[in-house]
C-alpha cells in the first residue's frame, strides 16, 4: 500500500514567539531553523518579516535548508490593491520560496473587527493569494477562526477557504485561533470541508492547546483527511501554545493508523534526536524542561512505583508503550536499585572508566549524586562534573592544584568624564605542589566595555597556572547558564558552565551555591579539573 | 431534557503521588483533600493504606469529606483467600466507605507478570469484588492495561471487566496504564464494552499523557458512554502524568456536548476556585506552576500579539474562548515589541496611567521599548519595570536619589579554623536632594551564611535611604531570575527581581548588563523607585 504524504509545518520562529517571554534573537532564531531542517519539517515558518527588526533580519541570514523556508503575513487590507499593500510588500520582500498569509474566514471579525463587507474580504483574500502565486511562489492561506466561523456561519468560512484555494493556495490552513474547538468537532468540520471541495491534501490543520486537546485535535483532522500538520517545538505559542511537534511526530511514526499509511519527512534517525532538540530549545529559552512532556520529558520513562519497576526488569514492554530510544530518551529507574547501578556503570563507561559490576564505588558514587542533587546540583547535562565526581570516588582524580583564596570587586562609580562605568578585579592565588601563585585580573574586553566579576575571575585563574598552562591555554568559555533553585529550604544559585578547546572538544560543568560568584567559581574549577584530567597531565 | 450525572474521581493522593519526586506529607495529604472536597469531585482516592507509613497514617486522620474517602490496594493472590489475604486486608482496614482494587485484564501481563492461569486471575477478580460487598462497602475495579488486553485478546479483558461487574463491583474503571492508546482507540474500546454488557453508568476511564492526549481519550469515553472520569489536580502523575482534572472540569462544564447533557458535582463557584486549587498544589509541591497550563496557567488568557490585543479590547470573545473569571483566571495583556498603541494604553491604564488615544508619549513609550528589548529587556512580566519606563516617557517619574557610587567584594579564603568561608561586601553611595549618604553592608544572614553579592548590595542599599526610608522598610526581595541573553552581538546578563511590600503587592522589575552584579543592581533600583512611585513619595 502506497503511504500519503503528511507534511509538517514548524511555526516555533512565528507563533512559538507569541509566548509570553519569548524573544528570539536572530542566533537563536538560525541555530533553532538548523535543527528544524535536520528534524526533517517539511516547512520553517520565521516570522513576519517587516513587523519587527528580529524577524527582518532572519530573513536575511536565513541558512539554506531542505525544508521550506516561509514568510508569514496577513491578506492586503481593503482599499488597496495587493501590489499597493506596504505590509505585503515587506511579507514578499522577503524572497521566501513560499508566503503564508492569514485572513478572516469567521463573518463576525470580519465585520466587527475588520469593519469592512464579507465580500471585500473575500476579495482580499483571492488578490493576496493570486498576488503571490503570480509571483511564482507556493501560496498558504491560514484561515483565522476558521472553526468558531465555520459553527457560526459554515456557507462563509467556506467560502473564504475556497477564494483562497481557486486562487491557486497550495495549502488552506483551518485555524483553531482561540483553541477552544474540540477534537470530535474538528474532525467533523475538516470532514465537511472537504466534501465541500477542498481536498485534503490540500489542507492544513493549525491547533492551539487552550482545551489541553491541541494534538489530539491535529490528529482529528488528520484522520478527517487533512495532510498538513502546523505546530511548534515543545508546543511553543500564545497562551497555552500550539500542538506540540515533539509529541505528534512519535505519534505520527510510531503509532497506528500513521505508520502504516502516512509517510513524514522524520526518519527514524531525525527521531532518535527529537529529546535533544526539545533540551535544545529550553536551554536557548533558558527554560527548565517539562519533566512530564510526553516522549521527550525526562519522566517520560521514569518508573517509580515498585511494581512497576520491578516489571520493567524483566520486559520493558510490560510498562512502556514504546522503547524510549526511539525518541533520544532514556529509562529511569530509581538509583537505589539493580538498575540504577547497570545505569551508572553505563554511563562511567561512556566518561572512559570501567567499573566492575558489583564494585561497593557505585553505591558511594550514587549515594553522593543523590545527596548533591538535594542540595541543588544537576548532573543531567553537567556531564564534566559527573565525570569528576565519579573520578574522586574513585580515586582517580589528582589534586593538581589548591585554590587558597580569590577575591572580586565590581565597582560602579563616574570616571572623569562625569560618565558611569563599571570595573570588575579579580585575584586569585593558587598553590601548585609547593609553589604560592598571586594572579589578577580585571574585566575589560578589547573594546573597553566591562564584561563582569565571573570573567575576571576566570581570566585571573587562566594567567597562571604554572606547569599545567599549556593545558588551558586553548580553552575557552563558550556558554554560562544561570538558574536560581532550591537546596534543602533555601534558594540557591546553580551556574553551568560550557567550555571548549582547541581539539573541539565541549564540556559542561556545574557550581551551586547561594552567592553566584561562588557558585561560578567553582563551574570554572570543575571545567579546568576536567581539562586537565581529560589531558592527562601530571600533578 | 434530564442530564446524566458524571462522576469525577480524583487520585492525585495516589497515582499523583507517583510523580517523579513527589512524596506528600499527611498534613499535605490534608490540604489537598479538602480541597478536591470543595472543588466538588465525588471520589478521593486517599493512597494505598499498608503500601507505605504516609498513606496508612492519611486514612488514619482523614477529614469528613462530602466526596466518598476510597481507599487503593490490589486484587487478593492466588493460594489464598480474599479473608486472608494480607495486603487485602490492610486496604480495608482504612474503613473507607469506597475501595478501589487494581487487577490484570491483560492476558500477557497475567501469565508472564503473575505467573497464574487466566483463571486463577478472574477468580481472584471475583472473589476480592465480592469481599468488599459483603462488607458493605462500595467497591470498585481498575483493570489495569485494559486497552492494551483488549487489542491482545479482546475476549480476555472483557472477563476481567464481567467478573468484576458481576461480582458487585459499582464501577469498572478501563485504565490505559501504560498511556499509549490514542483516543480514537478508546472511543471505540468503550463503546464495545458497552455492547458487551457492562453499562456506560458504571464504566469508569483511567488515562495516562504519555502521547498528550490524556484529556482527549477521557473525553473520547464519555462520547461512547463512560460515566465516571479519573484524574489528577494538574495532571500530576507517573511518568507523563494522569488526565489533569484542571482541564477535564471546565471543558465538561463550560463546553458541548457535555454542559447540556451532563453535570458533575462542580458548581459555577468551586469552578471560580479552579485555578487557586491548582496553584495550591503547586505550593505544596514548590513547583513553579505551568504558565501555558490549559485554563488555569498564567499565560492561558495572555494576549501577546499586537492583531490580538487590539481587537480584545474591543470585544474579548475576539480571542478568548471562555471569559478567563470562569475558572478564577485573569487576563493579561503583556508588552513586547509585536505590541500596538492600544496594547499599550490598556497597560498603562491598569498602572494609573491614562494616556489620550494618539498621543505623541505613546510612539516615544513603543520606541523606547523596542529599542531596549533589542539590547534584552524584556517587559512581559516585568511590569513595574514598564511602568517606571512610561513614567519617565511621561514625565510623572521624580528624581528620588541618585547613586554616586557602589562597590561589592566577594571573598573566599580560608579562616583561621582552616575552613574555606565566603563573604561578600557592598558600599553603596547615594545623594539624596543635598545630603550624601554611604551605606554598608555584608552578605551574611541569620545563620552566618554568605548570601552572595546582590544580597549584600540590597541591604546596603535598603539601609539608609533618608526621608524614604519608611517607605521601604517592608520591602522584600522573593525571587531573583537570572538568564544569559544577547544584546546586538554580544551575550549580556538579565536578571528580572520579584519584591513584595506588607501590603501584599508583588511587583517585578528588569536589569540588564554584561556584568551580573550590575544588572542586578539595575533591578533593585528599579523595585526601590517603583515602591516609592506607587507610595507618592515626595522627593
Amino acid at each position: 500500500m502506497t503511504k500519503e504524504k503528511l507534511y509538517l509545518y514548524d511555526t516555533t520562529l512565528r507563533d512559538g514567539q507569541q509566548t509570553q517571554g519569548v524573544q528570539f534573537s536572530t542566533d537563536e532564531k538560525l541555530t533553532i531553523a538548523r535543527t528544524l531542517d535536520a528534524l526533517g519539517v517539511d516547512y520553517i515558518e520565521g516570522g513576519w518579516p517587516g513587523a519587527n527588526p528580529t524577524d527582518s533580519a532572519f530573513f536575511d541570514v536565513a541558512p539554506n535548508t531542505r525544508a521550506t523556508m516561509t514568510a508569514f503575513g496577513m491578506t492586503k487590507r481593503t482599499g488597496r490593491s495587493a501590489e499597493n499593500d506596504d505590509v505585503l510588500a515587506g511579507v514578499m520582500n522577503a524572497n521566501t520560496p513560499s508566503v503564508c498569509l492569514v485572513g478572516k474566514s469567521h463573518d463576525f471579525h470580519v465585520t466587527t473587527a475588520l469593519g469592512i463587507t464579507l465580500d471585500e474580504n473575500l476579495e482580499n483574500i483571492r488578490a493576496s493569494i493570486a498576488h503571490i502565486v503570480a509571483s511564482g511562489r507556493e501560496a498558504l492561506f491560514d484561515a483565522e477562526h476558521f472553526f468558531d466561523g465555520y459553527k457560526a456561519n459554515p456557507e462563509y468560512a467556506v467560502q473564504c477557504c475556497k477564494a483562497a484555494y481557486d486562487a491557486g493556495a497550495r495549502w488552506v490552513v483551518l485555524c483553531d485561533t482561540n483553541g477552544g474547538t474540540l477534537p470530535h468537532e474538528v474532525g467533523q468540520i475538516t470532514s465537511a470541508v472537504i466534501d465541500a471541495g477542498i481536498p485534503g491534501a490540500h489542507l492544513g490543520i493549525h491547533t492551539h492547546n487552550d482545551t489541553g486537546n491541541a494534538v489530539a485535535a491535529s490528529l482529528a483532522a488528520v484522520d478527517a483527511g487533512a495532510r498538513q500538520i502546523q505546530g511548534t517545538l515543545n508546543g511553543l505559542g500564545e497562551r497555552c501554545g500550539n500542538a506540540n511537534l515533539c509529541t505528534l511526530i512519535p505519534t505520527l511514526l510510531c503509532k497506528e493508523p500513521y505508520v502504516s499509511t502516512l509517510e513524514t519527512g522524520v526518519t527514524k534517525e531525525a527521531l532518535a534526536a527529537l529529546t535533544r532538540a526539545s533540551r535544545l530549545l529550553d536551554d536557548i529559552l533558558n527554560r527548565v524542561p517539562v519533566k512530564s512532556a510526553p516522549y521527550v520529558g525526562a519522566s517520560a520513562f521514569a518508573h517509580k512505583a515498585g511494581l512497576h519497576a520491578s516489571a520493567i526488569l524483566k520486559d520493558p514492554t510490560t510498562y512502556e508503550h514504546i522503547p524510549p530510544e526511539t525518541v533520544g530518551n532514556e529509562r529511569i529507574i530509581p538509583m537505589s536499585n539493580q538498575a540504577g547501578q547497570s545505569n551508572l556503570r553505563k554511563r562511567l563507561a561512556e566518561a572512559g572508566l570501567e567499573v566492575e559490576k558489583g564494585d561497593p564505588a557505585l553505591t558511594v558514587i550514587l549515594d553522593e549524586i543523590k545527596q548533591r542533587e538535594a542540595q541543588g546540583y544537576t548532573y543531567d547535562t553537567a556531564q564534566a562534573s559527573f565525570e569528576l565526581l565519579a573520578r574522586r570516588a574513585l580515586g582517580l582524580l589528582p589534586e593538581y592544584f589548591e585554590v587558597k583564596r580569590y577575591k572580586v570587586t565590581v565597582e560602579r562609580r563616574k570616571n572623569r568624564y562625569d560618565k558611569m562605568i563599571s570595573l570588575s578585579e579579580a585575584v586569585v592565588v593558587v598553590k601548585i605542589g609547593d609553589e604560592k601563585k598571586l594572579s589578577v585580573s580585571e574585566s575589560l574586553d578589547g573594546g573597553g566595555n566591562d564584561r563582569g566579576p565571573v570573567n575576571a575571575l576566570w581570566r585571573a585563574l587562566a594567567k597562571d597556572l604554572g606547569r599545567y598552562q599549556h593545558h588551558i591555554d586553548d580553552m575557552k568559555l563558550v556558554d554560562f547558564k544561570v538558574r536560581i533553585t532550591h537546596g534543602g529550604t533555601e534558594a540557591v544559585t546553580r551556574v553551568i558552565i560550557d567550555s571548549e578547546d582547541a581539539q573541539g572538544r565541549r564540556w559542561a560543568t556545574v557550581g551551586v551555591s547561594p552567592n553566584i560568584v561562588d557558585a561560578s567559581f567553582e563551574a570554572l574549577l570543575e571545567a579546568v579539573q576536567w581539562k586537565l584530567a581529560r589531558d592527562g597531565a601530571r600533578p
